[in-house]
Formats: structure tokens, C-alpha cells, sequence
């Protein structure tokens, strides 16, 4: 299966979750009068409709969802239709209460919040399955219904279950991934601590335990969680495919979900669909959304996607939830569309007046119609309607970035030499580097196919396997210039230091291998000497051994004073450059223009606050421009701005704030 | 019932908690030698004395006790005769194990802290009328009791049970409330996250859930916890009824205690009573104590209430225990007498040897009687006697502030806009501005009737109904000031939005609402200009419409910047004034005087550190003053310092740490 | 029994834990060859190998144990041999759930970290028994077995077990330690809260409870999880005795672990042996490190004592793990031999590639044998030859530091009047002042025998029975000084004030009580006036009272201003003094050399990080010398450095970093 199908649409889609049985009959009239008025053509109904569907068990009620199908269809309003399988009713758990959710301390978590259930429940199973086949029989073949919705985000709030079903589970998977218990010794490295199993049924969760669990163990429990939640959505998948023959999706996470490796989910779905949310303590979230947005596009495989949501302003479930400014609703919705989204839709319809997200925005505020977030919906509508012919288009990128959920989830077990050193502050850190410098990047499995880039950037790859090694140092090879920021190709798939030592798969690719590292003290720095320049750095420094590489920076001062920090190495035909210690995105700015050199790499002329990102299409180029500053800029660009209308003769004028899709001459290169 | 009963004492009560079962007897004698010295005519006895009274189930012991209240009767020191039922034994709980505890993570709390039973269990409520019952009527005609004292402080150190016997309470109460499931589903808002009932039986308690539980069923439960205790508190008092005549109390935590809906309880007791303790951390705590203390007094309507506990000195439960410094205790209790208490009592007597609570501070502390604070108890029960007049005298106020558990109750609870807006930290602010003001105020419930106060403060009335809103709107229309803090009339009793939006309930009488929340981020500050004044504000800012109101402040800068920040509404008669922001105590001094002028009220004239309060006698008022200070203050007052018989002649001479009580002639005015 | 064995092994013993069963056995030819290569002579084995010994319940493989023990002897090198009790393997926790640790909330804890099973149950120590049997049986006369080394760091990760079994040891403990529940009942002071007992069997355990727990209880509960981990301690080692002559031992963690008394302890072993690690954030660890080590002599009577585990570089296990700096092991290693260590052994031998603690250091770290760890292990290996004479010298000392492991039980449970004013805190300051001033100690307990020494510092001494007053009343009365810092002699064995107020057994040798405690807000400061110069305080001031002695530094502001400080008191032939605050190790410099003079001890003229310790042989004194410090210093010594065999004629001069072993003339004394 792959992730290019797409919803029988028009245009870009646009629109919203819509939860219609939070409301009196009456306001249905006036919801779709208004999403008309606002240019919606897709809404998601149904997700947490089950005690509304089923209200008790085996007994259905569709009346109300025929008619708000048939409400939707007349006014020319489709549908993206869910399951509701990520909150079963009340009944179903005072049914079967062993469905419930055991957390590692042993605490089942119960009804009246989100009512999520375990993966492993026999049960559960049956019951989504069902209701996923009685949804399709009915439903396959309405008019309004372009997209089946499965489940809802996936891995949140809760994955992982340690009651005994899931232990079960655990068993059969375990059997399945390593047929012999001395397979399994050997990859959990048993022997240290005396953990060696005789018995497959004497195998443990990693539940609450005296100390730490064994890493590798808890590496496979990730592993195991993951596939548990896709063999639930695949039974849905399965029992609606067998109805109905829409496109079926489910709602990622991407970056902001811990549970899910994307590679495999999106091998599962017709078309790819992404949630975004702004992490408010983050001043420059936007960078964080176009993180989002390019890895969605990258589990895709380039193809178009759909972000079903989200937010119109301020969410609910921060510390302080930060409403968003005038016009930057505009610049999240047009930085997911640069970055490959053909759908632009929001969490949520009307904001709900009771329950845990009553503080949510919505595209129908509190406020009601007469407010500024509905009048820049109704304008955001018109804005993707006039830019339709952006739909298929597709992005370009001349430099990838790798991104593996087993390394994260490795990296983020305990007991690594520094709690400071983190997979998400890296990504982050080296894309944001990219970003200001106005570079386009994919996102990449280390075992992927790299020819096609110039540049491959690992900011944290801590779990790095051999063949994914030896397939970095092919790329390097062939010509590739590979950057590599510390405390990668640290262990294998089993959370196994590799023989030979840090960094031992990278070693011929980088010239380098690591005889110890050497962190920080918390709140401490030091300085890396970079061509006379000092670049600061904190967190990590290391003890480096060159076995080829030139030192390119040193350490200063710091446990690694004398010693390389940064360094270049000449490979094949390719380079590859090393950073043994955390840099900042701004410091990065030091070392990075050498590194574009070797590569071949152009950053943007324009300033750094306008993201300009260009999609392509059959016949033009879009130009996406999304100026995130307080002042004016400036883009050397011909063709017509969508938006407006206008004409551009050479140069873009682009307010503070402002946006622009500018049809433009094509510049050659294919489909990514 | 009304709070307006006294125990039969002459004069002013001056005592504490007397727990001779901790001492030998011999030290009993010593005991009742040193209260006469220090003037004690009240103690609190056989509240931790269960397994005292009742050794094993069934079996009785009161001789110790018998010999205790003629000991204390003897010597002319009178009884308030605690019930145990805060401490049933050791064989209690090994006999009923369902009687512990269950916390929300499904632990159960054991013996061997203070014991506290499950509000819910059966066997719990009938061993605590038996006991009652048992007490009563040895000594409901005992000559040394004067006072029933049930339970110590309802609602810590815990409150809710989440075992199966309070899940069956929970049905049962809310059967009651709701009478049909589509009224709980419509009150809760189940049709969000598909919470629907079908069940009464299937309805849980708000326990470990996978991320937030619905906010409002953890807000009935709130009122559900509170109203399972009152229950426990009723069949303790009716059973003492049956045997005995002398007055009910209980010891209440205003402030201090989350759980205890203290407008409802004060209809209760016969006698309103409250325990209160200085928190280390606040260098003006006397600020809070004095908060405390008009509370009490409100909630008992205006009558003479009792001091039951505070501390001589240091406390011993909070993270480093401050002592009271010379004559702070003294300015303590002149503070809870000036703001009603006709009895000054402590926690404790004694200083315990051993146990959690051996270094709070006692009446006769560890160092014995020749010390700092056993000199200074003795010194303030000579002042008590002094001012034994004051007794029965009331307190007036002109300004009311709106307090209301449910409110706090429902803004506590998680997902709100900022968890940095607090109920508690608004009103100690506003409340602070008010005290350094020299405005005696009285707090009040929004739907009480408050024709009778110049201005009405509401620091944070998050959640008020549709009819607090027209009373409030009401006492506006009548000539009433009306003054309310940001991110109030939120909600109705269900926690789901008003219709009409953010503060619709308040619309007419402020003449604004509010479009949409600016929560600031964290350590964000912003600034409001009034009048060309610049009042530093952070945590809160809004987007507020106005509707008919005069903008008299404006955010000049954050995320509201040039929107209205404080404004002003004639609306009938009166004036609605509206703070959408977070303004400090220090900086509310800029927006007060323009509402005091609007309100008639007029603040002191003396020094802000010199306490004030009046109480107003038949025949004279009791101008009680505390000097917190270092300096010496003024005062223009004439009369006699009832501690020392001095004549005041126009000034009376405060130094610094000082108090007085000062006789001077009535000012008019009846009771409050 | 007494701690002063040795296994039989030629010269000071040097090597670390051997885990084989991790490797192919193709990895233990090199390992044995590199071991000769480091001067390796005793390696630890066996400890975590249960599951490898006895795969399945009764069935056991000594086969890989015997090639193993074969292999080690054949090349010279000796075997301190392991029971596996600290980690029992999977099939037992299958076998025998309940001997599973439940924790204070009632989660129990299962397998898959180490194991560590409850000391509760009759399985386990069955089991143990069993199994330590088994390998004495086996190996007791092999000749590679020159030690047995019982269990692992007995009190960490877990000690106390709340399950069933754990209650009903505790039963039985309580009837031994009380005979009487009134004996019980007037030890705890269960009149406070009403917890009077009137039945065994409703005595709890100090699991979770609604507020605090009974504090008498929770320090029964301490002594009682300590006795349980002895017995079961003197269980295999009793099961070892029957079949084995070897010395037993096993590996306690001094001033790191929290659970186990070590003077009970170290009467049950043949030889005293630590385990320590540097606590990163501490940038002079190496202070922490000395404190360990003279503890550990201490509580071995001065006896040479085995460093079974230390680390050749970082551990994995703290939050950032910060590697020793090139020459660090060695200072490191050389403070241990100089306070007493025999024996400098590390875990580990070779680095783990799997498991909880792959990034701990080892002698054989990831990056191989070309490497700093490995280079500076062989060169320490070669000094320790060199220095092979120092083998069997004692170290003296004329100050001794009071350490009483229940005082740190009773004074870290919760409601003390600061949170901040800790054992090991001031434990910590009070022996840096030491050491700076380059002054060696003994630990001691306060009931020992003092006479010999010419000071004795209390750092914190809250237990203090009264039998112990006596006798540190003694030792000044007959001359010697006492230096007590702030809230000492406060409480009796049963954490219960002393009847005369706090301080009272010291009120005679220190002339001072204290009236009342008055700490200081969180991060608030004062001053203490020392003979004029201003002395910077926190955390705690009081109320002292006078009662013979004189003040000496006084409070100049903060809640005590103007009240004694620093008092010094002449009693019998001695001097008491006594520092009522908190003092950092600098501020004490201020105060220390008053006491110094009184008490006639003399500090090092050396530079403040030139540590320097004299280990005092039959024939010769071996002065150990480790410059900390960056910079060159200087010793004023004659004799040969053993390191180097190097004559020094007066003057040693030592590089930055650098160590020597001075073997010099006897300066008198006899063995400590």
C-alpha cells in the first residue's frame, strides 16, 4: 500500500473536526449555512460518536448520523468519516474491564476522560472491528463520505499497557522476533545483571522494577506497543475496506508523538494525515510546525497530505495556552501547504461549550461569527480556494535529514551519559540551522536510498545499525557530504554498544571514532575554536581519536580542552563532517557554510524571517512566501500572487505578517 | 440552625488543645496550676482519644476522662469536649479494612498517621454515633463541658475517597441531583469525548483516567466529597443532641482547606469556629491571617466567632517552620479579636515529646515556663481579661468581596487558559490591596444579597451561574460599585461556557465581554496604561469588547497591546468597573481610588502597616489596632486602652509591634 | 566476629569485577592476559550469576564457573568469589511471586533490572542459603578462591519491603525489641494522633497513610529493615563458614547508602570492604571520596579495609556522567590506600556492550586497550606494586567526627523545622574543614570510647541518647574538646525530645540549651559576629540559652540578632563549644582555629589542596600525598618515593595533579 491516494475532492480541502451531537438539532442548520460562508468542503464527523452510535451493546443507532451525512451531503459538504474506536463507551468498559489500561505501576486507568483502551484486549478487538464493519456497510457508499478516519492520533495520551493481556501479547511478539530465547538473551544482553530467561513465560514487562529495566527490553516494549496500535488500526482498515472503497487515513503526530514510527504507519494508510499543534513556550513554534510538516511530507514519500488539524488560535492543554496573533493562522495554515498539505483543516468545527477542551479555539468561537479568528477562517477559505491550483504539487529537496523513532526512543531510555543531550532539542537545533539559512530538507530513514541528496544531515542518531552504516558511508562515497552531530552510531538495533566502539559504523565515512565522552556539568560551557573564531558550545565535548578526518575546530577550554571538536574527512568522492558537541542553532551558523560548500548547497538570499518554500507542479512552480517577521521583505520572484491576483514583475513586496502563493515559471527538477 | 450560640463563659475564651494523655498524671496538677496562671478558662479535649475511650470495640473506658473534666472543673477551667471520630483506633481499621481510604491511584491509606476513615463507610458512620452518642450522654450534663467540638478540621489531610463504597455514595448522590441520566449527560456534557451514560451503575468517580477526567463531574464531585463529610459532621452532632444541650461546633480552616463548602457548613454549628496557621513562606502573613479571619466571621454571618487553633509559635508541618518573633503572637490574636474572635485558643497546651507534631510551638513549650513564649501566653491572657468587654461586640463593613468554593473548586481544576491565574493568589491580592487601604471588608457568596455594602469585589469568580450574574447585575442597576477581576462569569454550576460567550452573565453590568484570552508566557510581563500611568501587569491579558463600557486603561504593550485593559460601566444607579489583567496588590494601588471615589468609601488615614478594625459594642466601639510595623505609629482616637487604662486624648502613641485596645465612643451603625 | 582478615594474597590487591558471562569465552584468554598486562591479582566474579549457576530450580551448571576459576588461578590471578543473592533469576519470581518487594504505595516490583527480592521472605532466604551452600561446597578449597563476597551493596536499589511477609517480621521484631505492646505504645507516643495498639497484629507498617507516618515507628522501621538485610547477610554467610575458610565479606556503599548501619555491620564481616563513586555535580568530590574512605576505616577499626568497587573514569548513573580527567583515577586510587584501602579494585573489568550500565567506565573501556583508562590502569597497576610495603600501616588520627547512622535516620524523616538543614550536608561541611586544613579523623559513634582522641566534632547529632551525653560529657570533663554543631542532642532513641528541653545531654559539657529553633526563610542569610569579623550564615539560627558557657560569636541580624552564636564552655578539664547556625566549610575557617588551640591539634603547613595522609607501618610511616590542585606544590619531607624510588631530601615537590608514596621515617605512635 501506499500513501498516494487522495479523497475525491475539488481544490485544496478545507475544514475541520465537527462534532454536531454536542448540540441541539437547530445549530446543524447554522453550522453548515457557516462552513459554506467559510468555504469548507470537508469535515471529520464521528470520532468520538461510539455511545451515540452503539449506545448500548449490539444496539445501533445511525438516525442521527444518516441525517447529519444527508445534512452535509445537501450542502455540498463532504465527510471524512471516523471510527470512534479511540473512546469506547461507558458499557463496553464496565463490560469488559480488563480492556482498561494498566499503567507501569500497576494503576488501571479508568472511564471519563478520553477512555482510551488497551491494544491487547481480545475484546477491544472485536468490538472496534465491529463497529468499523457495521460504519463501512452503511456509509461505503454515501455521497458525502470521500475519506474514512480511523481512530484518532495514535499513541496519545496513553500507548503502552502492562496488564497481563498485553503481557500475552508481549510473549507471541517476542516469539515471533526472536524464535529461540537464546536469541533473545543474546540481543537483551541478559547475562549483565543475571536477567537470563529459561522460559518464554517468565519474560517480563518493563513495569515498575527496583532500578532501571533492562534498556534493550525496553527498546522491544516500544517496538511491540507500536505494532500492537497498527495491528488495531489494520483490523479497522481491513473491516471497512471490505465496504467500502474511500481512502482510509488516521491522524499522525508527527514529531509530537513519541509512540509511532511513522516509517511503518504510513506504509499503512491511502493517504498520509498529519495533527499539529504549536508548542507555546516556543517563541519560533513556527519552525517547529515546518519541522512537522516536512517529516509529514517525508513519511509520505513526497506525496501530497492532509493536515486534519489544527488550531485556529490558542489550545487548552498547555501551561499557558497562547492565543495566536492576527494573521498567523494564515502563516501556520500556508507554511503546511509550502511544505506538501493539500488539506488544511482544523481541531476544531465549534468550540464546545462543556468537557476537557472548552478552552480549545475553534473555527466558530465562543465569541461566535462576529470575532476575529472566524473572520480570518472565512478568509483562510478564500485564500486556499484561490490558490487551488497548487493541488499535486509537489517539493523539492536538495538535502535530507535523518529521523528514527528507534533512536529516539533509544536515546531517550535512561542512564546515557548526559540527561541533557536530546533527540527532539537536536532535530530540532540542526533544522532550524537549515531553516534560517533557507534550506528545503526531507527527512530520511538512515537505510534509505540517499543518492538523491546533497547533503545528509544526522543530528541524532544514537541507535544506528550496521547495514544503516554501511549505507551512510556508501553515500559518502559516491560523492555525498554527510554531517554528523554527536553521540551517533552509538549502538545497534539492541541498544548494544557497537564493537569497536563509538562510533564504529560511521568510521570510515567520518574518519573519527570516540574513546570517551566527556559531558558537561549542568548550566556549564565551553568554547570551540573554529578557524580563530569561538564558537560556544555546551552540554558535551569528547575525547575524539582522528582515524582520517582533519580537525577542523577544537575545544578550547572544557574536559576536551586541546582536542578535536569539529572535523572534515575525504571519503570516495564525498566528505564527511563531524560535531562532537552541542551547538546551538545560531553557533551552527559557524560551521555550516563549509559544509554547504562541500555539498553544493545554496541558501536563500532573502532574510531570514521569510520562509520561502517553492512546491512543483506540472506545468509552474508555486512559491510559497510566509514572511514570520514584524517588518517588510523583499523576494526576487516573477509570476501572479495567487491570493491577490496581482502581477509580480521581479520583486515580491511582502508585509510584516504577510503571505503569498505565487504562480511562477517552472525551475526544472522533477517530482521529489 | 444559625451560628449565633456561645459556650456559657465569662468573657473573653482563652485556651487550647489540652492532651494530658501524652503526660503522666502528675503533670496534670502542674497543668492546671499553669492555665489558671495564664488566665485559660477553656481547653479542647479527647480529640485524638479514641483509643483511649474505646481500648478495644465495645469496651469503654472514661475514667481517665471522668477524672480529667473534674481535674479541670475544680480549678474553674471549662471543657470543649471533642468527639474522636478524626482518629478511629488501630482495631477499628483492622476490623473494617474497607473503611480506609482510597486515593485516586487506587492506593489505600493505612493506620498509623491520623487515621482517617472513608467518609463512605458504613461501619465508619455508625461507630462514630456510637461514640458521640457515648460521650454525650456520660457528659452532656457534665458542669466543666460548655462545648461539643466534632471531628477536627473536616477535609485534611484528606478528603475524597475513591473506594467502592463512596463510588456507591456517588451514585446515589448524584441520582439525587440529576434524577434522570439525561440530566447528568447534559450537566457533564458527555457528548464530548464520548463520555455518554447509559447506566447510573456504569458512572465513575474521577480516578486515575488516561489524561484529564470530565471537569465537570470532578466538580460535582468536589461538591459531593464536601457534602459526604457534612453528613459524617450531622450524625455526630444529632447524636450529641439527643444527650446534650451545650453548643456544636467543629474547628473550620478557612482559606486554608479546599474541600469544605464553609457557607454551607456554617449552617451547621451553633458556633462558628476556626483554626488558622501563618504560612512561613509570606513575609506578610498576617495579611492572610486577617483574610482568614473576615472570612470566618462572614461565614457565621456577622456573629462572635472562636479561634479554636493557632499557633504561640513556629509550626511544624511546613518546609522551614518560622518562629514568631516577640510580640507577634500578641498581634496575632489582637488581629483575629478585632475581626470577631471572642476566643483566642491554640494548638496546643502542651509540646508533644514525641509523635509527627513534637516541634509545633505550645502554650508551655519544650524550654518549660520560664521562656519567651510561655511569658508572652501568659501576658495575653492578662490582655483578654483586660478586654473582656469587647465580647459580643460586631464587626462593620461597607465592602463585600465575593467568595465561593465552588468557584474555586471549578478554576483549580486542569486545562485552564494559565495555570498562573490562581483563585487564591487574586483574592489575597485584592484582599491585600483593600487591607493596606485600612477598608474593612466582609466577604460574601455571589448570590447573597449585598444591597447593603458601597462596593462589591469579585477577585476571581470564575464560575458564576446566570443568577449571580443578575443579583450582581441587580446591586449594580440599585447605585451598588461593582469591581471584577479577569477570567470571571466564565462559567455556570456545570463548568461549561456561558452562552453569549466569556463573561456573558456580567455583560450589562460591566458593559464588556470578552472575545478571546491573551494569556501571557511564563515570566511575561506586560503594561497598562491608566491615565497615563504605567501599572506593570502580567500573566492575563484579553481581547475584551466593549459594550458600553469607557476603556480607562489600555495594554500598551503584549499581546493585547492598544485593546482595553480596565474599564468603567454606569449602568442604572451604579458603576461595573472590570481588571482584565493580573495587577499586583502594589499595583491595584493605582486603579483603587477612582472606585472607592464611584463607591464612597473611604480608606485610612493612618500608616499602611497600622491595623485598624473596629468592633461597634451597644454601648461603645473597640478600636483594636496592630502596630506591624517596626515604627512607631499614630492614631486619632480618643478613649481608654482597655490593656493598659490609659486615656487616649485624640492620639494614641503606637510603637512599633505595639497593639491596643481602645474603648472610644460609638461612631453609629448598628450590628453588621 | 572482627573486621580484620585478609585473603591471602602477596602485597596490596588491585583489580576489579570480572563479568565473563557477558563475553565469548574466546574474550577470557585476553582478559586474563590483560589482567597480568595491568598487574591484576583478585577479581570479583560470580555476583549477578545466579541464573548462569542455576538455570533452572535445582539444576545447576558450575561447568563455565570451574573453567573459569581454573583459568584465573592458572595465570596467578585469585578469585574473591560472589553469591548471586542481589539478583535472583526469572524462574524464581515465577516460583515465588511474593518474594517480590512491594513498595510503601503497595506496587509491587518485578522483574528486569536486579532483582532484588524481598529480605522477607522464607523463599528467598531459603534459596540463598541454598545457593551459598552450593558454591562453598564446591569451591571452598579452590585455590583461585581467596575471598567470599556475599550478596551486593546490601541496601541499594531497594531495602524496605511493605508486602505481607515483610509485616509479619516486623511483628515479631517489635515483640523482641518492646516484649510489651505499653512498651511499644510508650516508645512511639501513640497517645499523639490516637494510635495507642492494643494487639500486635494491627501494628502497621509505615506504608502510605494520609499524612505523616508515626516518626518513632518510621526509625523502628529503619533499624528494622537494616537487621532484616544483616540477617540475611549472616544467612549465607553462615551457609559459606560450614564448607570454607576463606574471609567473607561484602561491599558496603559508606556515606552512600542510606540503609545499613556499618557499625553493626562491620562486626559481621572478616574484612571491611566500600564500594565509591564520585558525585558529579561536585566539582571537589574528591573531599566526598576521603570522607568515604576514613568512614570506612573507621567503622573497620581502623583495620586495613578492600575498595572493592570504585570507577576508572564515569559512571552511567547519575545525570550527567562526567568522566575523570587524564591522572584523576590515580589521586583517586592513592586517597584511598593513603586512608587505609589495601585494596583498589573497580568495576568493572571489561565495559558491557548490553545492559543497564553500558556507558559505566571500565579498565577496559569500549575504545580498548589503546586508551588513557587503559594506559593509566596499567600504570596503576605498577604503582601499587611499587608501593607494596605500605600493605598492613594504619592510619592515625587525633580528631574524630561523630557518625551515628540512626541520628541520619531520625533527623531526614519529614516535619523537622528546616528541610534544609541535613545530616549529610553538614557532615560533608564540617570534615571539608577538616581536610582543608589538612587535619586527618576518625569517624566515631557517640557511645564510643573517645579518650584517645585529642577533638571530637558533632555535625549533626539529633539522636543523641542520653547514655551518649554522659559520655561525651566525660570526654570533655576529662580534658578533651567537643565541638556540637546546631540541632544536636535533641531527640532520644525513640526520636522523642529529651525531657529538659533540646539539647539537654549536652547542657553540661557545652554549658548552652536552646530555647527555640528559629530557621530562616529559603534563601535568606544572616551574620555571625566572630571577635569582629562577620561571619556569613543561612538556614538556621536560635534561641541558645546560656548555662555556663561563653558566647563567643554573636548573631548581628536575622531572627536571632543579638543572641549568642558561637559559644565555648570550660567544663572539668575540657572545653564545649558549640555553633548554633550554619556554616559553609569556608566560614568555619573563621572558627576553627580557636578550637584547634584549645584542643592542641595541629594543621598541615601544606598548600589547602595538597592532601596528605601518614599510614604509619612497623618499621617505617608511608606518607601518601595527592595534589589536587592544577598548580605545583611542595612538602616538607625526606625519604624515598615509592613510586618512583626517588630519594627526597626535604622537599618533595609535586607536579599539578601528581602523586607520591613516601616511604619516611616513623614519627612515633602506635598503630590507631
Amino acid at each position: 500500500m501506499t500513501a498516494d491516494a487522495w479523497p475525491a475532492l475539488d481544490g485544496l480541502v478545507y475544514g475541520g473536526d465537527y462534532n454536531p451531537e454536542q448540540w441541539p438539532r437547530e445549530v446543524w442548520d447554522e453550522d453548515v449555512r457557516l462552513m459554506r460562508e467559510a468555504g469548507v468542503n470537508l469535515v471529520s464527523v464521528g470520532i468520538f460518536s461510539w455511545a451515540m452510535l452503539e449506545p448500548k451493546e449490539g444496539l445501533y443507532d445511525f438516525a442521527w448520523m444518516d441525517d447529519l451525512l444527508d445534512l452535509l451531503h445537501a450542502h455540498g459538504i463532504s465527510a471524512d468519516l471516523g471510527t470512534p474506536s479511540v473512546s469506547p463507551p461507558a458499557w463496553f468498559f464496565d463490560a469488559y474491564p480488563d480492556a482498561r489500561v494498566t499503567t507501569k505501576d500497576g494503576t488501571v486507568m479508568g472511564f471519563g476522560s478520553r477512555g482510551m483502551a488497551s491494544h491487547a484486549s481480545p475484546e477491544y478487538r472485536a468490538a472496534i472491528e465491529r463497529m468499523a464493519g457495521e460504519l463501512a456497510q452503511r456509509y461505503g457508499s454515501h455521497p458525502a463520505v470521500v475519506l474514512w478516519h480511523v481512530h484518532n492520533e495514535y499513541g496519545v495520551p496513553v500507548a503502552e499497557d502492562f496488564g497481563p493481556r498485553a503481557v500475552a501479547s508481549w510473549h507471541r511478539w517476542l516469539q515471533e522476533r526472536y524464535s529461540t530465547l537464546e536469541g533473545l538473551n543474546s540481543a537483551w544482553g541478559t547475562a549483565f545483571w543475571g536477567q537470563r530467561y529459561d522460559d518464554w513465560e517468565h519474560v517480563v514487562a518493563p513495569a515498575a522494577t527496583p532500578t532501571i529495566a533492562n534498556p534493550a527490553m525496553r527498546l522491544d516494549w516500544a517496538r511491540f506497543t507500536d505494532d500492537q496500535l497498527r495491528e488495531c488500526f489494520r483490523i479497522e482498515r481491513d473491516a471497512i475496506r471490505a465496504h467500502a472503497t474511500q481512502p482510509i487515513t488516521t491522524n499522525f503526530m508527527a514529531h509530537q508523538s513519541w509512540n509511532t514510527d511513522l516509517w511503518k504507519w504510513a506504509q499503512e494508510v491511502d493517504v498520509v494525515a498529519d495533527d499539529h499543534y504549536l508548542w507555546s513556550p516556543d517563541e519560533d513554534a513556527h519552525i517547529g510546525l515546518a519541522l512537522s510538516a516536512d517529516l509529514t511530507r517525508s513519511v509520505a514519500g513526497g506525496a501530497p497530505w492532509m493536515l486534519l488539524e489544527h488550531s485556529t488560535s490558542a489550545v487548552n492543554w498547555q501551561g499557558r495556552n497562547i492565543a495566536k496573533r492576527p494573521g498567523e493562522m494564515r502563516r501556520n495554515a500556508l507554511t503546511h501547504l509550502g511544505r506538501g498539505a493539500d488539506a488544511i483543516m482544523f481541531f476544531q468545527w465549534r468550540a464546545s461549550r462543556s468537557g476537557a477542551e472548552k478552552f480549545h479555539s475553534a473555527m466558530v468561537p465562543h465569541a461566535g461569527t462576529d470575532s476575529r479568528v472566524f473572520r480570518e477562517v472565512v478568509e483562510l477559505g478564500a485564500h486556499l480556494k484561490d490558490a487551488a491550483e497548487v493541488q499535486g504539487s509537489r517539493v523539492h529537496a536538495d538535502v535530507a535529514v535523518l529521523y528514527d523513532w528507534e533512536s529516539l526512543w533509544a536515546q531517550d531510555l535512561e542512564w546515557r551519559p548526559s540527561d541533557d543531550l536530546q533527540f527532539r532539542e537536536r532535530m530540532r537545533a540542526y533544522y532550524e540551522r537549515l531553516w534560517r539559512d533557507g534550506v528545503t530538507v526531507d527527512f530520511a530513514h538512515p537505510e534509505h536510498d540517499l543518492s538523491r541528496y546533497r547533503l545528509v544531515v544526522a543530528p541524532a542518531s544514537y541507535l544506528l545499525t550496521a547495514s544503516a552504516g554501511r549505507n551512510l558511508t556508501r553515500y559518502v562515497e559516491n560523492g555525498g557530504t554527510l554531517l554528523v552531530s554527536a553521540f551517533s552510531g552509538i549502538v545497534d538495533e539492541h541498544d548494544a554498544v557497537h564493537e569497536g566502539g563509538f562510533g564504529a559504523p560511521l568510521k570510515d565515512a567520518l574518519g573519527v571514532t570516540v574513546e570517551e565522552f566527556l559531558p558537561l556539568r549542568e548550566g556549564e560551557s565551553c568554547t570551540v575554536d573554529l578557524d580563530g573564531t569561538a564558537l560556544p558550545a555546551d552540554v558535551w565535548s569528547e575525547h575524539m581519536r582522528l582515524a582520517g578526518a582533519d580537525a577542523r575546530g577544537t575545544f578550547r577550554d572544557g574536559p576536551a580542552a586541546g582536542m578535536p571538536a569539529i572535523t572534515r574527512h575525504s571519503h570516495g568522492a564525498g566528505h564527511g563532517w563531524y560535531v562532537g558537541t552541542r551547538l546551538s542553532a545560531a553557533a551552527l551558523a559557524g560551521v555550516m557554510p563549509a559544509i554547504y560548500a562541500d555539498a553544493g548547497v545554496e541558501t536563500a538570499a532573502q532574510a531570514e524571517d521569510l520562509e520561502v518554500v517553492i512546491r512543483r507542479g506540472d506545468a509552474h512552480d508555486f512559491v510559497i512566501a510566509v514572511n514570520h517577521g514584524a517588518a517588510d521583505a523583499e523576494l526576487e520572484i516573477s509570476g501572479t500572487d495567487l491570493l491577490t491576483g496581482a502581477a509580480i514583475d521581479g520583486t515580491l513586496e511582502l508585509v510584516g505578517g504577510g503571505v503569498a502563493v505565487v504562480r511562477t515559471a517552472r525551475q526544472g527538477g522533477g517530482h521529489g
